[in-house]
């Protein structure tokens, strides 16, 4: 039966020239009704193909009993059968050849453990026979220029099916929904709409890739609750990046209660929200906090590239609505500038005068004579900024026509350029996004999407590491099963972070060198927990005293312990200096390998202050990562307080974030503390561990 | 000329009998030509009289060429004449017997020094001539129930003006056209709308007190850049609070950056934002962080009093929405508890099965039958929370009617229920604005909105002080004019704050007592800063070497610093202890008095960790403030760690604080470090300062 020809799986997803609704309804009130009923009402051009063995005939179409009895090929199939019959429904798509199915069926990994199990048997069975998966649980998708609502969500027969440029995969189907509604009255329209349902088969990180190769498609939009396929999505988002696509997401779980209840809805675990954050920076993809900005943003950044810096320039006619923009653009940590005094005389030059403040404000009356568009103009040419907001006031409502034409004929383009009205002004606003200019509605969102503009980096670049660089460290990890406290600083050490001098002085004995003054002693063995507790660590020996305190130790351990593993003493050198950090490394189940910089102490844990990126990372990133921790601008020359050594610091970052292309299954490890010395005067590891 | 009958203040503003429009102008396309035309179109009552030395009739009605020649009362005038007659138009005021003036001209403070200096003397000769000000560089007022827009505000002629109970004043002109054509789609009407323009006279806080007596005023809503006049405004929002109307502010300056473009904005000086959060919370202040939020709170409040917790009861019909309120819930720090045990079997006796989830999520398909009004009433009735969510998904959109009809048959009322509609969904907005209850169009407004509930507070209540407690520290406060460390420590020990033991060695010598233990010795002079540096300070002196060190520090400053005023040397014990803090009391000139709890040292001034409350404080608002400081929790039993006495700490700052009431002119002073010690063993001031 397999067609030789076989379209991509791009086109059966989005372009099937045939749909076998499965469990289709002839009871116009059911929800398994609704997607024939949307396929036809739209036009559909393929064959729409209802399969129920009840009836021959639904809504005027042929209805066939069962896949098998179709004389013809079925591109993509979308299931609405019981939970319980969808292993024999995969099997016949199997049989059939479908490449693609969608299943709408709930009753799966969301309902818990039962429920999962179901899940895998049937993707284990679909792989097994070549079907890939979009769902289970999802309301399925919308491909607005190919006419295809193979979807129950009701929104699609509310409104006009307006095709546009932006493509959305949503961890939430209802969220499709109201993302549509709420774009229609604006004008926006999209391209695909996909819900991912439980992401069983096929992920976000595989649509976004289909996405990037899809022509229709020019923004992607993404609504998640958790991230499933951390690497599958980086590596789409990073192809979508060099094809010229921005990928915008909008995550729950920025706050803990969040991720519990975002948790509970989807049966999946979610990370902490700084774990997503550096993901999306890592991986050039924007980030939205309000609902609106999801559907503003795209216009906005639709042509552009990240920003240098992050700059605003601003003018209004309108003082009041404009500052409610420039404070939240100020708790995000961007800037407005000050317009340039060149920037000003130019202006002056034409007739036309501004104060030195951030805000261009022109008061009531003065904004005519095309003074704002020629100051708007040269917001948007000059390079004092890196995106331009323009707040409209009244007459964005009373003569829309006019303000609009303000901005409309600027000289528009060089950079992003947002335009907020601060009236209830759906006219204006309509007449922006039909001028292909990005229209706010609240001063929210506006603010929120300048700044996930202003703060989207291009997808890092992994450090370009020799071989020879990590060839010790990852003999060190490979050969490793059993860490403890001196192998793991023997495997930092191969990466290039300076360790605290130390010897082992075995349980067999002999003597060690000593190390170069004031040691810790501290009894080694994998069984003992609380060796201070013990009274197994003496702290400031002396090196004449250390073979003596070392065999006071093993003595008391041996005592103390009779059935502990011994495996000797550790000396270590006394190590101080100005600050302590925490470094710290994970493979993070949903992200990947992340790099971690804390301070460290108990005030740290009452009040944490860290920066996280996805690792490795190079000494520039772990510059910045030093910056994001404030309390270490006490290191870097505050108030005339000794500086300490922040570009060692760096480098032992960027080192230690290399056990993430180490290997040998490093799950977690981390440097506690790790001392900073005064300028010129390093780094060094005191404590650490490593788990597999 | 004066009627002995003249109506009240609040009368002549809003219910004028005679309203005159001085500097009217013939010419329509002039904004000075809107108020007429508007009071007109709105058929307002009382008679409306344009001024204009040049025309003898303007659009219809008698214009007279100056106020005299009105041959009846004025009770308000509406001012539109250039700055450079405003005086003079004053004067002219004063002799009519106009109560009231609002004045619409710019051109004054908001310009820089020479128009503060020109709006100086017109509100002089405004208080000579009994003539009360609103404005200048003001929009207007509209007073909604009299048909009265008496402004030049383009916005009361694109909208049908809608009475309502909710009255705003608006240190923004324009964004009372911004809500009130964002308010008429919703179907949400106003009362009275006022823009103060610069405040010059008729401040924020007489306005509100106008309003609270205003029988038509249910909420009153703010919008402002700064407070100019924080008793007053205090006064006002205590004096509606009692009336049981509740006040809510949209404030700028967040930011740092926020507060700049505020302050070029209107020429006031605003401060930080914790001062502003402080004064609305002692004042029982709702505060919103969005636009629409201030528009859609009302409703949800009405009726309501400040709650007992920060609890949230929360169902959806639709996930994704759901989760996005909750999780900005949790990032202001409200919780969302599970429903207990009884609730979910009340329910579970009437066959509607809800998971043990905070969120009560009803999937698709399962909201009919009665179970989502069911489960709405029990939530309201429940104590197991202050507020309630209810989030509504496609069929708000589709069936407006049957879904608000889920909610208008619960049992309502009995705390507030906000209802977010996930879809757009103007249509059910309508519905239930009509029903009376309070809608939303973003979770993040109704998540704003939420938790501005949540975090409303009663009126601070001053604690209650004997004149006995006072009288040592109103004494010294009185009778010190220049402040040293000695006097601030005696006038903190008068309070109840426990000092250091110290003792002076007066210039003059003589034998002192010795203090309990090691003590600092510390040069004693007004004229010399940097003392440590210069050597004049000694550390962790016996009590034998005491005499000898400070003879050597006397005689190292009289050769160092021979023109220096040299008053003696301090002799402190020293002290020791787990913690610092830094206790600071400041007489804020737009807040009025506040005591500030912060840690010491430098990592606090990189990333301060602070409280604030209006001052004096009671010692359970003391123990707000501890609670608001996390390093502080390290002192609370976290890990087994010392327990430092915190009982005392409340109880010092709560003395501290006291400063707001012993007179004497005190501007500002500080107590740091003050060092606690471990439990039931008290704090201990070491260092202060007062400045008056």
């Amino acid at each position: 039966m397999k067609d030789i020809a076989r379209p991509s799986l791009g086109d059966c997803m989005f372009r099937p020239r045939a749909v076998a609704l499965i469990g289709a309804s002839a009871d116009p009130t059911k929800n398994n009704a609704r997607p024939q009923r949307y396929l036809t009402e739209a036009s559909f051009a393929g064959k729409i193909v209802p399969i129920n063995p009840g009836r021959s005939e639904i809504m005027g179409l042929p209805c066939y009993p069962d896949l098998q009895s179709v004389p013809f090929d079925i591109d993509h199939a979308f299931i609405m059968v019981p939970a319980a019959a969808i292993e024999d429904v995969i099997d016949q798509c199997g049989r059939k050849g479908v490449p693609v199915v969608t299943i709408f069926t709930a009753g799966f990994a969301e309902l818990g453990e039962e429920g999962l199990a179901l899940q895998k048997r049937m993707v284990e069975r679909a792989r097994a026979a070549n079907v890939r998966i979009l769902g289970p649980n999802c309301i399925g998708l919308i491909n607005l220029q190919g006419r295809l609502p193979l979807t129950a969500n009701a929104a699609v027969q509310e409104e006009k099916l307006r095709p546009g440029p932006v493509s959305v995969v949503s961890q939430s189907g209802s969220m499709l929904g109201s993302m549509l509604t709420r774009a229609a009255v604006r004008g926006i329209g999209f391209s695909k709409m996909i819900s991912i349902g439980n992401e069983a088969d096929l992920s976000v990180g595989e649509m976004v890739s289909l996405l990037a190769q899809d022509e229709d498609t020019k923004v992607i939009l993404l609504f998640l609750e958790t991230i499933r396929d951390g690497a599958a999505l980086a590596s789409a988002a990073r192809e979508a990046f060099a094809a010229g696509k921005a990928v915008i997401a909008y995550k729950l779980g920025r706050s803990a209660l969040g991720r519990q209840v975002a948790a509970s809805h989807t049966g999946a675990m979610v990370g902490a929200d700084e774990l997503a954050q550096a993901f999306f920076r890592a991986n050039g993809i924007l980030r939205v906090e309000t609902l609106e900005a999801l559907i503003e943003l795209p216009r906005l950044i639709e042509g552009h590239h990240p920003p240098e810096g992050r700059r605003v320039g601003m003018m209004t006619a309108t003082g009041g609505a404009a500052a409610m923009i420039v404070d939240r653009l100020g708790l995000y940590g961007d800037t407005v500038p000050e317009p340039p005094e060149d920037f000003r005389a130019r202006l002056a030059g034409e007739g036309i005068e501004i104060s030195d403040s951030p805000l261009i404000d022109l008061p009531m009356g003065s904004s005519g004579g095309g003074r704002y568009t020629r100051i708007l103009s040269e917001l948007i040419a000059s390079d004092h900024c890196d995106a331009v907001v323009s707040v409209m006031g009244s007459s964005a409502r009373s003569n829309p026509q006019m303000i609009c034409e303000r901005v409309l004929n600027a000289k528009i383009g060089a950079k992003p350029l947002a335009v907020f009205l601060a009236p209830q002004a759906d006219e204006g606003l309509r007449i922006l996004h039909e001028a292909g200019i990005a229209g706010f509605r609240t001063p929210e969102s506006c603010a929120d999407a300048v700044h996930a503009y202003l703060n989207w980096h291009k997808p890092a670049v992994a450090p370009d590491l020799q071989e020879a660089e990590l060839a010790e460290a990852r003999r060190i990890a490979a050969g490793t099963n059993d860490w403890d406290e001196v192998k793991a600083s023997a495997l930092f050490a191969a990466l290039g972070v300076p360790v605290a001098e130390s010897r082992v002085i075995t349980v067999a004995g002999g003597a060690v060198e000593p190390v170069s003054g004031p040691a810790a002693v501290k009894c080694l063995s994998p069984d003992i927990l609380h060796k201070s507790d013990a009274g197994l660590v003496a702290l400031g020996v002396s090196p004449e005293a250390v073979a003596g305190v070392a065999g006071d130790i093993l003595r008391k351990a041996r005592a103390a312990f009779p059935d502990a593993r011994l495996e000797g003493v550790l000396v270590q050198k006394m190590e101080a200096g100005l600050a302590e950090v925490i470094l710290g490394y994970r493979k993070d189940p949903e992200v990947g390998p992340v790099v971690v910089l804390g301070m460290g102490g108990i005030t740290a844990e009452l009040r944490p202050s860290i920066s996280v990126r996805i690792a490795p990372v190079d000494a520039a990133t772990a510059q910045e990562m030093i910056a994001e921790v404030p309390e270490l601008r006490k290191l870097a020359g505050f108030r005339n307080l000794p500086k300490g050594d922040l570009a060692a610091l760096a480098e032992a970052i960027a080192r230690f974030s290399r056990l993430a292309v180490v290997g040998g299954d490093i799950a977690e490890a981390e440097i506690n503390p790790l001392i900073i010395r005064e300028e010129n005067h390093g780094v060094v590891a005191v404590d650490g561990l490593v788990a597999r």
